[in-house]
């Protein structure tokens, strides 16, 4: 099988232009086959507020209520989505812009929850793999931003990194798939002070251990137990590291590479 | 050749929930291959004057600035494409809604005038006939939003009339291509006041006729001379009508259909 990196670029790098503009060299220069999905940044929040929609954050969620959808829709799925989408264009790589609802790429239903509604939020049901396959046969790189869709013409609010871990999963039996977040910090720390206390390589024994040794930020457990989970789902391998350090990433030589292990 | 049906949609169909979603039911329901490109309505504008962008017009024209060029790339590329891609979805027409920096499907460049500098707003020089005739033969509906790139990295505005008669020109070498412009009129009429007295077939005979006698409202007149110069150009027919009629429109039983004639 071929190799496929499904990237995820967090959303403090789309708020830095000059590091977005950097990672998106890289990227278009990244030979193989490759997707990046897009997290949201802050234009999103600071459009709602210049037109006075109220923003409701409940658990440090946001509830998408119809007006907020309309936001994140033009936000995510227009202006970050094609944004990306002319400046890969211009580095030479033949990008196209998805949200979910094209193509039925990405299909979702509205958060079930019985205490809290989320309003117009998508927990993802099923990934259109064979038309992800076909993009990638005929040389396409998707660019996905986090929208999907009911299939009953309802947009949904979806997080970036699910929808990244959901397509990393629905690739596995096609493709070798290395799942990489990329973000503002150079990995997973020993000491989240110290940028230089990178984790190379986490598998599940020392995962164990450094939970048990409390030698872990507690913010990352979910982060890791997720990347356990997508690689028990088939993925490969799970990267996390600096948006900067992409090429690196890549190659294994920064950030942190959690693997299965015995 | 197979027909293809290459369909601009207007702005104040847009505008309007009820009159778009019978519209859009009408457009899953049509068989073979078919192109939707659509308007941006007064969306736009509502967005920029609550944003306090100041819009400048010249000659009836929308000067795009930087923050314009935000405001139309989120209103047309990301709410309008996305709303009407999942409405389709529903209605079980696999679509895909792209701009023209997607898969580069329509390089523009920068306008070039003398006098008036109009900002990010793009001339169309090329249109990706293979990306879009690999479309058709997967069967997937493209939904074209009126915004253009440069090559260079620059999303650029462009008129959605013209996107729809460059993409019908592209595409004409390999399909009978029948241009349709659907909007709030029933086609073309002898009496501007009178709905029901619209000109059923317009040849280049004809319409020498109908300018010489000053029967036609002078609006119409640059909009005739564009579909004379698409038939020029290899498209089959030009067909204008109102967008309810769709299905009629298709069979060529309500609006104008314009013609070479002998």
């Amino acid at each position: 099988m071929e190799p496929l990196f499904v990237i995820k670029v967090g959303g403090n790098v789309i708020d830095d232009a000059a590091v977005l503009d950097q990672f998106l060299a890289d990227f278009a220069a990244m030979k193989g086959n490759k997707i990046l999905i897009h997290g949201g940044g802050k234009l999103a929040t600071d459009l709602a507020a210049q037109l006075g929609i109220e923003q409701q954050m409940v658990d440090g969620r946001r509830i998408t209520d119809k007006e907020t959808l309309k936001v994140v829709t033009m936000v995510y799925a227009g202006l970050i989505n094609k944004t990306i989408v002319a400046k890969l264009q211009a580095g030479h790589c033949t990008a196209m812009g998805i949200c979910g609802a094209d193509n039925n790429a990405i299909q979702a239903h509205k958060r079930i929850n019985a205490t809290i509604d989320y309003g117009f939020v998508g927990d993802v049901d099923t990934v259109n793999a064979s038309f992800i396959d076909g993009a990638l046969k005929q040389g396409t790189t998707l660019i996905v931003a986090p929208i999907t869709h009911d299939g009953k013409g309802t947009l949904l609010n979806t997080n970036a990194d699910t929808m990244a871990q959901e397509i990393a999963k629905a690739m596995s039996p096609y493709y070798k798939v290395q799942l990489v977040f990329s973000f503002d910090k150079p990995g997973v720390l020993l000491d989240k002070d110290d940028n230089s206390s990178v984790i190379p390589t986490i598998d599940k024994a020392s995962f164990e251990q450094l939970k048990s040794t409390n030698k872990i930020v507690a913010g990352m457990i979910p982060k890791l137990e997720n990347a356990f989970k997508a690689l028990d789902q088939g993925i490969e391998t799970v990267r996390l590291g600096r948006a900067q350090d992409l090429p690196k990433l890549i190659k294994g030589d920064a950030g942190t590479i959690i693997v299965h292990g015995k």
